[in-house]
């Protein structure tokens, strides 16, 4: 039996969690709220789960999800997505993504991907026969240079994956970002998939910038959300995509044969919760909190920042004491010092060590700050 | 815009399920219970939903779900699975099989589809560039002749794809036909995707024949389970795969990039309720007074039928008055009758049309009366 995935080992997040767990450190490694989600929210879910909303859901999702997630994208963007044809929920973002790139890419096309990039995307387009052609991101601004962009564009460009706010690096793209994609997109059979799974968590007043909100890419762009990130509920899985009729007719047609359709009871509640624009509206306040929270806990040590712009994520530099690779250093810190994080090299393609590791801060503010006075030590 | 699917419209399920609602028709079409699970069941995912398993769980599963699942199959078949590296559980037994289909073929490779098939096998072949090479079963038995499946089989058949109990037909797999397969892929590189969703509905003492129990099966199969049909939780999506150690960590990677985990809090809670053998056992009684419940009312009527031997479909064949299609039948009756059905032609590539129409019996006993009622009018 020979491997379609011969590279694929345990994920970095898998690895870096059970190690965690042997040294009984503190996780900051893969990204998941260290707390619960709101008893309304559960509160819903058992009210669904109580009266009789226990099979299938239809393939596109309950109809009161779509609805409201069409509203909110107008409400916050201006964008209007049809529910009945523009609007599909998904098995997490991750199904989204991977439907998304299945509907577009066949053997021989190239993909776009800006690394440091999640570690879907890549897979995803090779089961598919697709060529990843990676834009490399480099520290400490991670900007995009766009002549580097076009240069890499050919012929056979079919797809380019974008993700703002960005894991693992939270930066956020910018409305000059938007013009710069829109003008080497437009004329061309070129598809955008956009990770926006942090949508609603982004720092400083910055807005997110939805691949949506711009004409020219939105008719071409598949928008791919979730709510785990967005109510602290990681463990549901239930993402969406939004994208226009032609798009979402393709789309649909992977998805169906991927997972068919979503846990209805969940799609019920959520279709409820989200009515409220306070539940999420306050998010970038809950976050940008504990990100401030941990980096004070920081400053002052061998850690170098600058603060995210976006996600539950923190990336740090830091100063080599030996030649330790930031992978050695992660696992070593997990073992010494008893705090786990991500190395950033297991982002890029090639491994490219800019001696940067990620800490998630999605965590509650007591952890944090133990974390914090651990790392202080070194 | 190019479709990757281009003969891919809206699912039959859908198309029918529609019908009915518009024509306010019972609807026997799509596969679903008419009743709610079990409020133990409920009870316990609430237990779970409120004590704070809303996180991420792992991408194989919970481990108390795997190890419960590897008790029963031992227990019921006396085949081990470790729970740690052979078995998965994922967002029900259609990710399952795509994920299965996805691990093994690539471009160019054969795979022996039996038809009539659920209509996800097919997709999932082609979308992974795979050749589906039918071999055609005709009622009334749909009995598989060993010699034809042996002559379809040539150096690039990789896999061949089994559903015991059968959707749509209802048929049984015996110990011979699995002494047959195994002669056939004994000394071969072919693989063995096993759809055993409807395990636990089977009729009048037959038991189900896992492709698991037969060891030279066991080394190459991916066993593909649902909860869905046996706890009447269609709704809740989640499936399993039982294989192998080499073909589960092939499995794993490709489920892994699919929709990298699945509910945390009913993946506990069926974690628990799969510990009681009665949850099960007392399905084949179950769904067996239903399917004579409903071929006790159709008996007499136009409509002749071997009684199903498993899954909860029954087949019926009927003596064409017009020249109508079973098709046209089928919306016919929706519409002018009120009881809705599935056309079997829909599930052969050619739509072979053997005049067969399938009734779904998961319905409540007044339901199933009235249905009989409405049939045995025409
Ligand atoms: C799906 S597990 C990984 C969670 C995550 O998004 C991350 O840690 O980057
Ligand atoms: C996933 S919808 C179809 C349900 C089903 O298994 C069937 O009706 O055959």
């Amino acid at each position: 039996f020979t491997s379609k995935l011969p590279w694929v080992g345990t994920t970095i997040f898998t690895v870096m969690s059970k190690l965690a767990n042997e040294a009984g450190a503190i996780n900051l490694s893969q990204g998941f709220p260290g707390f619960d989600c709101s008893p309304d929210l559960v509160a819903l879910v058992e009210h669904y789960l109580k009266t009789g909303f226990n099979q299938y859901a239809p393939m596109t999702g309950v109809p009161a999800l779509r609805e409201a997630l069409a509203q909110k994208t107008e409400q916050l963007y201006g964008v209007c997505y049809h529910p009945e044809t523009e609007v599909t929920v998904t098995s997490g973002a991750t199904e989204a993504l991977f439907a998304a790139i299945t509907a577009v890419i066949r053997p021989g096309d190239e993909v776009i991907v800006f690394e440091p990039a999640y570690d879907s995307y890549v897979p995803a387009i090779e089961l598919n026969g697709g060529i990843p052609v990676f834009v490399t991101l480099t520290p400490p601004t991670y900007a995009i240079d766009w002549n580097t962009v076009r240069a890499k564009i050919t012929e056979k460009t079919r797809l380019i994956i974008v993700n703002t706010p960005h894991n693992p690096t939270g930066r956020v793209w910018t409305a000059d970002d938007l013009e710069q994609l829109a003008a080497l997109v437009k004329h061309r059979d070129i598809w955008i998939v956009s990770d926006e799974v942090y949508e609603h968590i982004r720092f400083d007043g910055r807005p997110h910038r939805s691949l949506a909100t711009h004409p020219v890419l939105q008719e071409r762009t598949f928008v791919c959300g979730s709510f785990g990130k967005t109510f602290h509920i990681t463990g549901w899985k239930i993402g969406y995509c939004l994208a226009p009729k032609e798009l979402t007719t393709e789309f649909r047609k992977i998805h169906q044969y991927l997972t068919f359709s979503t846990v209805t009871p969940i799609q019920h509640a959520l279709a409820d919760y989200l009515k409220n624009p306070e539940h999420y509206e306050t998010l970038p306040d809950f976050y940008e909190r504990k990100r401030d929270l941990f980096l004070d806990s920081i400053r002052g040590s061998r850690f170098g920042f600058q603060p995210t712009e976006g996600s539950f994520f923190q990336t740090v530099s830091y100063q080599a004491i030996t030649d330790e690779s930031d992978y050695d250093l992660a696992v070593r810190l997990t073992r010494e010092i008893g705090v786990a994080s991500i190395p950033v090299s297991v982002f890029y393609n090639q491994k490219n060590d800019y001696r940067i590791l990620r800490f998630c801060f999605a965590k509650d503010d007591e952890t944090l700050l133990r974390a914090g006075e651990r790392l202080s030590q070194l």
